[in-house]
């Protein structure tokens, strides 16, 4: 399985229902149509997937749905982060004996964290099962400390295979790998450079948008892996501008798309997520997908 | 009651077992020491309370257990911020029944806020009960957006009292207080500084150390204001001095401290909080408390 | 003259003619007006006196002048932070001939500065001259590395008497003073809380306003020593209020005011500073000094 | 000449003497050095240039020596920013007497710049020439305000012709690019990120390394645009592992390089820049600038 941390992975929406719980005949839809893409793996309960915001049980409940969907065609990445490294630790076995590929989490939540405690907290979520794990670290200053001090500290624990890096410091990518190689396996979590990021040594890319834009990003990536500078340049370009222009209200844009173009509604996000985000005409949304997949497509048809 | 909200309140220990569940009866232990201190009101499951560390059951059980203590012998102010808006309305209810005479609340955790993100999210909070509320800001920069416009829409919310305002930008502090004026009643939740915000505006203090030396921090604010400047000054300059000293292992000194002086157990906090904290010799501990409380007992006895 | 490291200097404004050049008559009559107010120090060349803003010349003949002025009836010290550690050197040995009584110098300016690049600058401009020498920190984040680490290695230059912290960061001001104790003098540069700096430590204030209001601040340090907390408050609080209302156009205000109050004209900054600045009504200028002031004269004439 | 903006431009040492004086015959061997190698302009007087660290009779010499030199075989732009605005527009005529090509300028030095006051210095530099102009920004949170404002107020001065963007912060470069389009010709400013940033819309880069690896670069730059992603990746990765490991003491390996691979002495950088960098050995010198080479050689073998 190893190999198969690599690629375009989705970090999946969980669809939620009016009474704000996971709507799982909406997620098993979301699970199929994702893989039916042909997409390379599924990061599921991450930030996009409000992961923190669900009940323990809710959190394991989305996860048995997901594996019993996907049936071992596609890997899968559970995020086990919680407030509680017993809650992570808990998810974390649960996960396990539900048969996923690996376990990731963030950090320590709300209180300030020291190098010590967040590789303390890594550590125990780490050892709690036998399976690859990889470190998320949200946020362009996240790594307390010293970058390499702090890598050099999870590469000793022995499951850590790899880490989600959702930094637009791509420098810090840059170190890492240089530092670590192949040791370290490492994800790209921010959709905007994820061309970029693969320059500097990742092998793949976590993200919001590859629900909604999976078989484009594919595309553009591999592409650019073979040359196409090109185009690589004008899609990432246009994806800037419009995650740029949709940033005040994302949430309700990613809703809007989703329902036009997949006929799946992933649901108001639970508050205090994205409160106050105001909902998109469906031309504008039309236009703006139309913009950028028209990129891809002309070359695809050439 | 309104004019109950000022003094030196502690930012309430909750005391925890070895299964990492509140351990009631060193929590009725404590709110009784407390009480006996004459100290001007609790602050419970705020950080130094663990708040969100526990689930919403022992949450409201705590709140149960403190008001029960207590019988209103003392002002009750319950901090109710949670990852999610229901369960953080959930809880303020809760605590309306209980009888408590305030709500506070942190603002959205874990997702990047906007102010529109905050605002929302303290607005459905206060709505939710006719309790005073006291949104809490933690970090120097906490406020999103221009501070005034933010102050300008929390005084929107009709029950919004006032502030807890954990930051070291004392400027902050006088900003909002020269907007606010007594609109606002504002706590300092920066323990080493609470004189020092006192000159800014603020009306009382909330905090870790009030637990430990509650007596001790009334004393001299209440000297302060009758123009001790001598004792306050050498009485901050130690505190601040002992706080950056155990700062790296501060809630085993906290423990300790706690045990020795009061012969009450806190515990040990719950992960990944504190999680690689040492211990602490009794004998450095009783040094640095004796250093600290000759200030005070000295001029007491003049 | 160690001992006369203390109290409000105001940094002196250099006044400047039309031209971009200092305005000598002026200046002397700046100075004079400084000393009939019985200040406790004048602090030339800094931000505020436009220092770095001169040419070497000018900066020697500003010292020239208010040396002669002062005529030994008050202690001064010399700004000397240039672009080149060169400039600096010859700035201090000439202020040095010219009798001055300390000297300071800010960091290196422009290029990031590394706590061995800053201490290595210090050094060199401190040991050009047997005089007292203040570093200069400018803003809440300016000392390079672990604080103390670095006061260490200042305090290991023998002539380093004191520093000018111009930080709202009061817990590092604390931090110094519990470390370096009564071997370094160290003044606050952050006019709007020098009360509140000297219970961290501070023997002094070095500022802007104390060029306009001198006497009133002088006065309120003394009695918020003598513990007149009441007035100390209110006054702060006040000063505050107008700092914050006229930062964005505080140049033209100050003009305005020492023209005003004391018919003295320091001229328009040199471009860029403050080059926008937009000019203020008279009567706008005398309200908010009337406001201020009245806060200390109601008492004085108690 | 608006069309020869673009490619890679050594932002150029100007070499410096034993007294700290610009070395008139090391700096005419540069320019004939960075003639020969075919680079696509000469960017002179900035950081790397020491600008700011010589007087403004130096850094006039220092113009009239290049332009002699290089007799218009190759562009040049001169950095003219200074402490004051008054010297910056003495220097941008006297450029343009010269025959410069294109005028650059930092922001505001040392005063904390708001929008407007960076604006109206710009503005003042710019109109002072009928020259290209290129405002330099510099550093990760340099501009001002928010970017997509100020940018639409730099291109409301008709002479700004493109801007050097010295940042890490790539989203920033396509933010830019995506509003302004061919108004505005982009040059990065960080090395590192040469190749990336293109992907962002730049159509130059300006920086240190392009002295001593000029020919390196430009071939990769070359090659990327051409669809060489293999290479390009590992040029870069090794390139930043070069610049992180030898970022503590980079002035002198800058020197001890040029010196081994060029003959050429840069000299000793004017102090504080630098003040405390350490002597490199010749053979780690040679070791990393083997290691860094035979990529590209290896490739142009092929």
């Amino acid at each position: 399985m190893e190999n198969g941390f690599k690629g375009i992975w989705p970090a999946m929406f969980t669809p939620v229902n009016e009474k704000g719980e996971p709507a799982y005949d909406e997620l098993e839809k979301l699970v199929e149509l994702l893989i039916s893409q042909d997409q390379s793996g599924l990061y599921i309960l991450g930030s996009t997937g409000q992961g923190i915001l669900f009940t323990i049980e809710q959190r394991k409940k989305v996860t048995e749905v997901v594996m019993q969907t996907v049936a071992k065609r596609i890997p899968v990445m559970v995020q086990v982060g919680a407030l509680t490294t017993a809650d992570s630790i808990q998810l974390a076995t649960h996960a396990e004996k539900m048969g996923v590929d690996g376990i990731s989490s963030v950090g320590p939540i709300y209180y300030a964290a020291s190098s010590d405690m967040a590789i303390a907290h890594y550590r125990q979520i780490a050892e709690a099962t036998v399976l690859p794990f990889f470190p998320y670290q949200l946020g362009d200053h996240s790594i307390p400390g010293d970058t390499i001090t702090f890598v050099k500290r999870l590469m000793d624990i022995p499951n850590v295979t790899g880490m989600k890096l959702t930094t637009n410091q791509l420098l810090d990518i840059s170190l890492i790998h240089n530092y670590a190689g192949e040791r370290l396996k490492l994800f790209s979590g921010s959709d905007e450079l994820f061309c970029h990021a693969s320059l500097c040594g990742t092998v793949g890319a976590i993200g919001s948008f590859y629900n909604l834009w999976g078989p484009q990003c594919k595309y553009v990536m591999e592409e650019f892996l073979q040359g196409n500078y090109k185009l690589t340049k004008k899609f990432m370009l246009e994806f800037q501008n419009i995650i740029q222009t949709i940033m005040p209200n994302i949430w309700t844009f990613l809703r809007s798309a989703m329902r036009l173009k997949y006929n799946i509604d992933i649901g108001q996000t639970k508050p205090p997520l994205a409160n106050t985000h105001r909902p998109w005409e469906n031309e504008d949304v039309l236009k703006m997908m139309d913009k950028l997949e028209r990129i891809t497509d002309t070359v695809i048809q050439k």
